[in-house]
């Protein structure tokens, strides 16, 4: 292995070496040419599952090739896979040699461990009343003396106990007369607004299902609607990933492939069958129980869930199809839950501020602490980072482009908050001491390990203010010219290559944080204002759960307020779906929120730039 | 050919004679085993299309089995057929020969001529409030500093010219941003009530599409909604005949098979596409400018066309899944028009008096004549004949089993209205005038034949009350001891076979104009009145159209009033879809027709077996 050390080098440049592009895991490395993917795979620390060692019998290490090129399918391989999966790319990674770059991607169960997920928030009260409520019927048989239709029936029973001008969903319909028919003429109805959406047998409680769809990680939640609690809940990988990592290589992709929004329509709500399909097991119901959906993400994903034409966001001025709150019948989108169901997506503010921006914003507001906080800043750290300032009443919202260094792209050994990430590093004048996701030997760094990394260095005056290395430290090595800060050896690591931290990897911290804290300031500023106005400051999303905020405050991505304005709230944006799914006042609250937020252009507000190159520095 | 001649016995006992029905024409004949369909449709009358000769070479004489055994299928027709049209028993009738009694499906395309279909109706001025409202839109295009959401845009310019409160259907809001690219910011939009229904290139007509479902044919009317004028008609016949020719069959064919609903709907919907693209042609437009559609048949119908169960329909107490009207947003359907468009469905009264009966009442209304009518009497005839009674203000309506022998059915020679049927029928003491459709040679006999010569075999006395052969006549023949009245002798004939009525036929007639005339008098005698009472006498359907008022009137179908309180409107269920697709008041009134009426059931209303006896002799 030893001879494979200096291939981390990320320079692709010599013919011998290519790169590797895990999916969904998003780890990339520099490998020799030749080598199999299972190998590679071994290479960037990622356990493939191979039962057989690698000889091809086991099918444990199937993956599926998104891009370049590898060696042609061999006999074994043949024999273990269907025409369909050969057609959609699969392999087995013992079994494939690496031609060229390419991008491949893992399914889940060619993992040995599973990817952390963000599907916690924390527990906040939330107001309950309900969307869909339930009302049980017990009906007279018709007979020659009373030949009224099924429906009228069912009309004429609920007018008598005090529900007038029902209407019913068509799919649900279809369904009354069987039903009826079979369960004596008792039922149960789930009945929104005016209109019966689904009918069960009698006695079954009427479910729903709050979805956060965010860019990486999907998390589902599901409720029961009879009093708003959480009986189940599950994470996964967002599949979309395989065809770009962030919204606009997925834009690009769309764009590119006439059948593009179809297939990343049908691959997101394919997994999120697989996640209901879960969910129901665990809490022993049946799909057709749960009876309305909250679905929040950035606009894009919002697009793409939906089947809406994405060309328009990807380019300027960057245009939503729609920025209203959206109730789309579920047959339009083939998620596997009662027919009569509605889907509903909360309104977005822009182009780049979304709905789940807006859902985090009603989870922010029902976290607030403090009665008297006039000022509060909320933000959601991403790719893109929304940002939005409250100030005696005056909603100011904006995006900024943070870029994916704190998902772990772009870091030389960057990855995902998966096991073996490095999440938490301190420094002292000799020593490194680290701490990995699940405890064992670091594979690479994620977001809050860079962020902490990058901390200790300027308060160890390792680095300078530029975030160029200046100081002295047994862990700094300079190696073919260009240093790097040393925080696993060879020896130490799970895959013995150094995991290091180099120039290039502060410098696209100091543009994360940056542009962070130029969004937050030109708020500030938009409203007349200064840090020391803040009266709260939250946190949402899963980098921000996991974050030290010391670190964050050092580096100056966050104002240094005092340290109880500040909040970690988790997955505000699962949280705001959940108050979304039990909560009909809350869904008036978000379009009161998009209808007074002011929306903060940033690319043409004359302030950010400066602000921006301020911010670019750690002071 | 004279060989074959007392084949025509009816009796299938014989070893080697076996039944042949041939579908939608209505005919069936008992013929020899072992000859082919093609020489067995040459017997029945019905010419196929044969360029080859019968050599199996061009293919035109395609056929499909539906039940029975024929010779297993050869080489000339493996070549001909694909894999698909063989599933589906698709055959040549020159190849094929018949082992067993058989139902045989001949397409369209394989008749020379072609049957006569039902699409006119008496042009009655209808009032014009459309549902859907046509409405140019002109947009200012997105910048950086106009953000709109493009839907926003929309709803906002909609706004500025006095429509508040927009919705937009889901499937027309996939389509808005690429059509306004496409289109310079300005399009065409289709309103209904609140809801952007569709969005077309700019300067568009909208259309609507009225069908009229019947039990045997289809008439499908498009309609230019910025006038109400039919624009092009088109008729069919209904191809769910193969799966039963009756209500009450289809009914078991559903009962009897798994995805019974779904074939049945699936038959239906295509080839209602295939007029629609029909209709779409001839009016060189597209079919995303039909915004728009109304679909009128009886209970069943309607149900079979929305996939709702039947099975309750076919079973005492005979109830509908519903009565009120529908509104289907067409996905649910299938039906090839605009995405967002929706398919109206008028509210029925029972189980047997349906949504087409609703849409009769409306034509009639319609088309009455005198204003000072306050007793009218509105009739439908068909295998179920519904009948109203409007008497000062009160609705009453009930439906009587008049079964299907004006349909050609259960008649010896019966057939239905298709070229070389007789339909016309004078006798005087020696001899028989009869009128052919298409003035062809004589096939069989259609509804209105039958219903002439009974007619005047009674006026000749040539049967009496009982409708028992009592005269002479050169024209009565006593064959195997039973007497049989020739219309056209074999030499006349078109197949070589006499054109005969027999008494089982008169029968079957007097069994039919029993029923209808006993249903009229229930109602009058429900009101409190008689015969002489009825100010106007409305008869519709397309029996209704063709027969002879003074046959009817002669055999007792219908009383015996002074000729100009008779009309007969024609297809009345197509002119009331029209009605119901170009006038908002015209849907209010049906909803108020069904909330009026008085629906009598006969089978249990205890006049009703008196009023049949009385009504099923000559008098």
């Amino acid at each position: 292995m030893r001879i494979l050390l200096d291939v981390s080098d990320m320079t692709i440049d010599h013919l011998d070496h290519v790169e590797i592009n895990l999916q969904p895991i998003g780890r990339r490395i520099s490998i020799p040419i030749g080598i199999t993917i299972l190998e590679a795979s071994q290479i960037a620390g990622i356990e493939l599952s191979t039962i057989c060692g690698g000889t091809g019998t086991c099918g444990g290490c199937k993956i599926r090739l998104l891009e370049g090129e590898i060696s042609p399918i061999n006999p074994t391989e043949l024999e273990l896979f269907s025409g369909d999966e050969i057609e959609s790319g699969f392999r087995l990674a013992c079994q494939a040699k690496i031609l060229s770059s390419v991008r491949i991607e893992i399914p889940p169960e060619s993992l040995t461990t599973s990817q952390r997920l963000q599907i916690e928030g924390r527990e906040i009260e939330l107001s309950f009343d309900p969307v869909v409520i339930r009302v049980d019927i017990s009906l007279t048989a018709p007979d020659l003396h009373d030949l009224r239709a099924d429906y009228s029936r069912i009309k004429e029973y609920l007018q008598s106990i005090g529900y007038s001008n029902i209407n019913i969903r068509f799919p649900t319909l279809r369904e009354i007369s069987t039903q009826l028919r079979a369960h004596h003429w008792e039922a149960t109805l789930a009945i929104k607004g005016n209109e019966i959406i689904a009918i069960l047998p009698k006695g079954n409680e009427i479910y729903g299902i709050a979805v956060d769809v965010g860019t990486t990680k999907l998390a589902a939640y599901l409720v029961d609607l009879s009093n708003g609690n959480t009986v189940s809940k599950r994470g996964a990988m967002n599949p979309q990933i395989s065809y770009g990592e962030d919204v606009i290589s997925r834009i690009g992709y769309v764009n590119n492939h006439e059948d593009g929004t179809k297939i990343l329509q049908s691959r997101l709500v394919d997994t999120l069958n697989d996640l209901i399909s879960q969910l129901v097991q665990e809490a022993d119901i049946s799909n057709h129980q749960i009876v309305e959906a909250v679905i929040v993400g950035n606009t894009a994903m919002h697009h793409l869930f939906a089947g809406l034409p994405v060309h328009q966001l990807g380019t300027a001025p960057y245009v939503p199809v729609i920025s209203d709150a959206l109730e789309i019948p579920v047959f339009n989108i083939g998620l596997d839950i009662n027919r009569g169901a509605t889907i509903y997506l909360p309104p977005n503010v822009a182009g780049y501020v979304g709905a789940d921006h807006v859902a985090m914003l009603l989870a922010a507001k029902a976290a607030e602490h403090r009665q008297d906080a006039h000022t509060i800043v909320s933000l959601d750290i991403g790719t893109n980072t929304e940002i939005s300032l409250y100030h005696w009443g005056r909603h100011l919202s904006c995006s900024c482009a943070s870029g994916p260094a704190f998902e772990g792209a772009h870091i030389r050994e960057g990855m995902r908050a998966a096991p073996g990430a490095i999440e938490r590093v301190r420094l002292n004048e000799k020593q490194v001491q680290i701490k990995t996701i699940g405890n064992i030997p670091p594979v690479g760094i994620c977001g809050s390990g860079i962020l902490d990394t990058v901390s200790e260095l300027l308060t160890h005056h390792v680095i300078d203010a530029r975030g160029v290395f200046i100081g002295e430290h047994p862990k700094l090595h300079r190696i073919n010219g260009k240093y790097e800060f040393i925080l696993a050896s060879a020896e130490e690591s799970g895959h013995g290559r150094n995991v290091v931290v180099t120039r290039h990897d502060v410098n696209e911290i100091q543009l994360a944080k940056g542009a962070i804290r130029a969004g937050v300031e030109v708020l500030l500023d938009e409203a007349g204002i200064t840090d020391s106005d803040i009266d709260e400051f939250i946190i949402a999303g899963a980098f921000g759960t996991y974050l030290d905020l010391e670190s964050a405050i050092r580096i100056g991505m966050f104002p240094d307020l005092p340290r109880n304005r500040f909040q970690q709230i988790g997955n505000a944006a699962g949280l705001g779906a959940k108050a979304l799914l039990i909560s009909k006042g809350m869904r008036t609250k978000a379009d009161q929120i998009v209808e007074e937020v002011e929306y903060i252009e940033l690319t043409t507000q004359p302030g950010f730039t400066d602000a921006y190159m301020e911010a670019l520095a750690f002071n």
